[in-house]
């Protein structure tokens, strides 16, 4: 099944598909749209799921078990973010080994009621099940948004200037460091523990996305969860725009710079492709970009320009100082070659 | 993790989670009741999850792929049903082991899609991940129930009259003739055929549930997925009531009592603790028996009087036409024993 790559067999099963009139937006963007209240209402549901498999997202003994937790919602909560929505309930499905230590469990829903409370989000269900294959957590998550106000991955146009919020690649590079040449190659043990915890309890940027959903000048906006190059790709898809990113206004996460260094690898890479950093991507009119900033400045985090969108729409490109243009690569964390999780 | 029993380990990982307002109904019953449309709308949401494992609760060979992806949804629309509501849309999660055949999840999509059409429900989204384990479907229903109508397991009362609809036992005859002694056992193919669908597509009771909802007097309502004596007892546990089965009116499936008579079992013990039946148990005012059934017969069914509630809430008892009481027994399909799989 792997052979069809992720996307292709996205696309194989949800080519079709039977609509109803109050599903707003369907299976293709970060969470659906569904439209429950009718006239009634100006709330429209946001919804989304996102499983966490031991082994290929998370690795007991490197990540602590309130941190499986805690990364097993967020990554959830980033998608809802993604929207610009407010979360509000989540439904937590269990898939157990019969080996599996009550212990564990108990720091797992820890983690996730944690960062739950936070954001004011509340368990209200879910599904145990015995499985002879790896723990998995497997979440959905219910928001709100207003009606007409969610950021869809659709909403690029050409001239639009891109953004990026925070900084790219330290995940990436706790991965590398955990699990790659990086475990072997000395790093700084506070650089270590950082990439590791970026890697292992990322923090989901809902004030930035909901901010940013008040200002009405936001295009497209999604969160980088395969990587800036294939989620850019995502957006220019969606879109029907290119882009253009200049290569060295690319945030990069400086502990990523430092694991990069340490073995011998471009850390733009890192940023690029690495993936599961759950920034926003965003792009926003020209005229609007201060007011961008600002808002997610005020929301608690940062926002770097880091290109614009073009009418070329087969076109995304690297371009860098010194005037070489360069084709981005689509290729990022491709869920069903590197064995990951992706909402469809 | 299973030492703990599945109940216990739900009631360790839900008690004293936090909650919002708008959460109507939480962890415990069929489904969450939510707020979403608050003054403004007359629908509250309902959600519901139940994962799918091969090898626990399907198996390929068995169950022909579009049987899988049957029961995978019919299990979610069951839980909606056994709220009274009506299901819109659903999140289909799937974990994939690498060498999963393409073809196969077509036709597990080509039986989920057909039932989704019948009841007109829509896939909105979902998400794929690679697993090393078994195949597993893990869906998320979400439908809506006109605010306070939704029907609980906690609406018992003393004196309410209970009834079943359908018939019950042929699902476990289905395991027993596929997997267990009666796979060895001279079964007439027509039987053999009859209990395998049973077990490998249950039927949801949507129109039971919906008719029954709008008559206003039922008390309490849930789906027979942990075989009825275990079901009865959670209905006894959240309404604070306790409840006298009478063992000669309990409907068994006549190819439940071939399928034992067979192997030398008791057709009762499978009717009674056999489960995924997916059938609805249901108590109404004495006064409002002849309706209800009428209603489940206008809605396409049938529904069968079994007993009463009682005001004595640990009392469990079956009675039999000799005037012999025993007490019924508590178990069912205790998940994390048997390796089932149970929405909390």
């Amino acid at each position: 099944v792997w052979a069809l790559g992720e996307f292709g067999l996205i696309a194989r099963l949800t080519t079709g598909l039977e609509t109803r009139p109050d599903v707003l937006l369907a299976a293709g963007d970060d969470a659906a749209l569904l439209d429950l209240c009718g006239t009634g209402g100006d709330q429209v549901l946001v919804a989304t799921c996102d499983a966490q498999v031991e082994g290929r997202h998370f690795l007991r003994g490197i990540a602590s078990p309130e941190e499986i937790g805690h990364k097993a919602l967020a990554v959830n909560l980033s998608d809802v973010a993604a929207m610009g929505a407010e979360p509000r309930w989540v439904l937590v499905s269990l898939l157990l080994p019969p080996d599996l230590d009550v212990a564990l469990l108990d720091g797992v829903y820890a983690g996730m009621r944690a960062l739950a409370r936070r954001y004011g989000v509340s368990i209200v269900g879910g599904n145990i099940a015995a499985t002879d294959g790896p723990l998995t957590l497997d979440l959905t998550l219910l928001g709100a948004v207003e009606r007409g106000r969610a950021l869809t991955r659709s909403g690029g146009r050409p001239g639009d200037t891109l953004l990026v919020t925070g900084a790219l690649g330290a995940a990436a590079a706790g991965v590398l460091a955990a699990t790659g040449p990086g475990g072997a190659v000395a790093l700084p043990d506070d650089v270590r523990e950082r990439v590791r915890a970026a890697m292992a309890a990322p923090e989901p940027r809902l004030r930035e996305g909901q901010a940013l959903a008040a200002l009405g000048t936001v295009g497209a906006l999604l969160d980088v969860s395969d990587g800036l190059a294939a989620d850019l790709g995502h957006l220019c898809d969606a879109s029907g725009v290119g882009a253009v990113v200049e290569a060295e206004r690319v945030p990069i996460a400086p502990d990523a710079v430092a694991v990069s260094s340490a073995i011998g690898r471009d850390p733009l890479e890192l940023a690029l492709m690495g993936g599961e950093d759950y920034e926003l991507l965003f792009s926003v009119r020209p005229d609007a970009v201060a007011a961008a900033i600002e808002a997610v400045r005020t929301a608690g985090g940062q926002a770097t320009v880091i290109g614009h969108l073009t009418d070329a729409a087969q076109d995304r490109s690297l371009r860098f100082a010194d005037g070489a243009v360069r084709p981005l690569p689509r290729l990022g964390w491709d869920h069903l070659r590197s064995d990951a999780s992706t909402p469809v």
